[in-house]
């Protein structure tokens, strides 16, 4: 029978103090649940000084923001404390600390990141990290090529696949990125403003064609293990400092899905921007926003190729010109799937506060319908981007 | 402790007779050991008429052709068993039959196909199946369609994906076909007068970037259940009659694969007909081998388009265009993976007896030449070479 129960603040108190690796876990006295998120219980626990000292994680058997009637799998957790021992094995200064992990009773302790910030709610209020993008793109660098075919023995690989397959949860993003904003899809909401130009998505052919690829690709290509939830809202940044956190839809997949959503979240700030602070303080950010956008692919492909040249170890793919044509590919993809990523924020079932932060209504309409658009574009016109300034350019068209 | 044992002719008899689901068992008497292959034994079991009824396959510990030196998983036999089971269910007409497996022992009874031939023997001697071809393409279409996304359910087809990892037999393939014959190894061997031409190969830039991207598309492209070694040695014909066996290489790769390995074999007999038959003979033989590979090709687009059209159930993927649109993507694949097989079974550790079977040496140097030429174009100028009729005309440009 499974060990599995749904911790209370004192569970969560009682379990800190044995996994926190705390010199003296008797300090830790309370716990208050913070989750925000959609799937889990979230404690921060206490020290008799009220400081938060660790995070207790716990994955509930349901979709949280649902309710008990969307079942999911608790080995979502396994998943998780898994995919960030690999990542934080492979990039420790930018992956949050797992302490302690139990499959069966689907809870992870991990390191206590009250220092830091969300990075989506500091890009909502306006407030600017200048070396978190560069950062980003370290932490994607490292943690993709490590686990893809230049680096990882081809056997290993194959086993790892199994080990991340994550059936459950790459369904919701199946559903949620490539199929639902493009069909009358029960799981949408979006402002009755926004119908017109929904029900145009729902007729484009070129859209779909483009997006069809875009989701077979997710289905089939198992290219390194990815994050595979790597939004604005899984990254806690400070000072100088970032940390990816959540996890749970790790799996080995297209390496274009994790750096187009990066590309995405920051483009759904840009987007916002102009509705969530005043007209000088928007300009800026939204340029520095490109600005971000630059840096955080300049450095991964610049970072990745370093790391392909150096240690590369299959000898097929480390022929000259081979990680640079393959990058290509991988900026294709990032650019597509960072357009799926700005309509099904604006359209889909989950939404960001970049837009729905924003209080008056028709701003807020406007901010979704430069989100749609440039998501269309960047999605139809993928293969015709040939590169970063390209990007630029067409961004700045659209407005 | 497992109960593997290597199986004698006698256990091979009493095998059958156990699980040959044959009406009168002890009809069975005899057995004789027939495996010419690399990888395994193979009894013919014979009843009191001397009439071969089933076979028995099991695998052996080693590659057999090499030796006790290159030990390889028997873990081959359940995946071989596996992907004939499925393959069978999805196009029972072209898969040999299984009567029973057992990973434990390694070993399976299959369907007794004695009144069938080798096809690559029979492309050899010059005989030609005008059905083959036509059916060769009906099971590649049938069943890569079936378990590719357009069909399978993407949380099945993860769980089906981890069944076939099959990593020690990827691994053959893997540096088999796109890692030894680009550079000095041991495994490799070929004539001396081919020297010349190997050492080309070795530092032609352009291909070996070429051959870069197909392994790495081998390594993570997992498109389909794909046979894995369907070479015209691991296909039996009659009259009307195709049956695919030996398929231990099953895995989940990039649907291209197996119709390049198709088409490659194809040219491998065209590359060698003007050494095994007569002036006149190999010329018409020529001509049919590329009116194989033509309907080989063509049957199988339009069987996957049929299926595509009719039975996708993936909603996304349904969008008109993409079939079509994936099938170039998986045409482009074929050419390039058929020129790998044309390079590596000329100077890589596998050959055949379209090349070796030709006996005048400068004949066979001269055949063996052509077939280095033509893979070498194919791997290069796949992505240029759009269509089926565009193949043929390069080829016979190639001469």
């Amino acid at each position: 029978m499974s060990r599995y129960r749904t911790f209370t603040a004192a569970d969560a108190v009682e379990y800190a103090r044995q996994h926190g690796q705390l010199a003296e876990p008797q300090e830790l006295v309370s716990a208050d649940e913070i989750g925000d998120g959609n799937l889990n219980l979230v404690f921060k626990v206490r020290d008799r000084a009220g400081v938060s000292r660790v995070i207790v994680k716990q994955a509930l058997p349901y979709v949280r923001c649902v309710g008990e009637s969307w079942p999911l799998t608790l080995d979502r957790a396994r998943i998780e404390a898994e995919t960030l021992l690999v990542h934080g094995a492979l990039c420790p200064r930018h992956t949050v600390q797992v302490l302690h992990h139990d499959s069966e009773l689907a809870v992870m302790v991990q390191e206590d990141l009250s220092d830091h910030h969300i990075w989506r709610s500091e890009l909502v209020k306006g407030r600017y990290y200048p070396l978190a993008a560069g950062q980003l793109a370290e932490y994607l660098a490292k943690t993709l090529f490590h686990t893809s075919d230049f680096y990882q023995a081809a056997q290993e690989k194959k086993a790892e696949v199994s080990r991340f397959a994550n059936p459950e949860l790459c369904q919701i993003t199946e559903d949620l990125f490539f199929t639902d904003p493009y069909i009358d899809h029960e799981r949408n909401h979006f402002d009755e403003a926004l119908l017109p130009q929904v029900r145009e998505l729902r007729t484009d052919a070129a859209l779909k064609l483009a997006v069809a690829e875009l989701k077979h690709h997710f289905l089939s290509k198992a290219e390194a293990l990815l994050h595979g939830d790597i939004h604005s809202g899984s990254i806690f940044v400070a000072e100088g400092k970032l940390k990816a956190i959540d996890a749970e839809f790790g799996f080995y997949g297209p390496i274009g899905f994790d750096i187009g959503t990066a590309l995405g979240n920051l483009l759904l700030n840009y987007c916002g921007l102009p509705g969530l602070v005043g007209l000088r303080e928007a300009a800026a950010g939204r340029e520095q926003r490109l600005q971000d956008i630059r840096e955080l692919w300049l450095i991964f492909a610049d970072r990745f190729l370093m790391l392909c040249h150096q240690h590369t170890r299959d000898a097929a793919l480390a022929v000259p010109g081979y990680a640079e044509q393959f990058l290509q590919h991988v900026w294709q993809d990032a650019v597509g799937y960072a357009g799926t990523e700005l309509v099904r924020r604006t359209i889909g079932l989950a939404h960001v506060a970049d837009l729905e932060g924003i209080s008056d209504p028709e701003m807020r309409a406007e901010c979704q319908r430069s989100a749609l658009s440039l998501g269309r574009m960047l999605i139809v016109n993928a293969a015709q981007i040939e590169h970063i300034d390209a990007l630029l350019v067409r961004i700045r068209q659209q407005g």
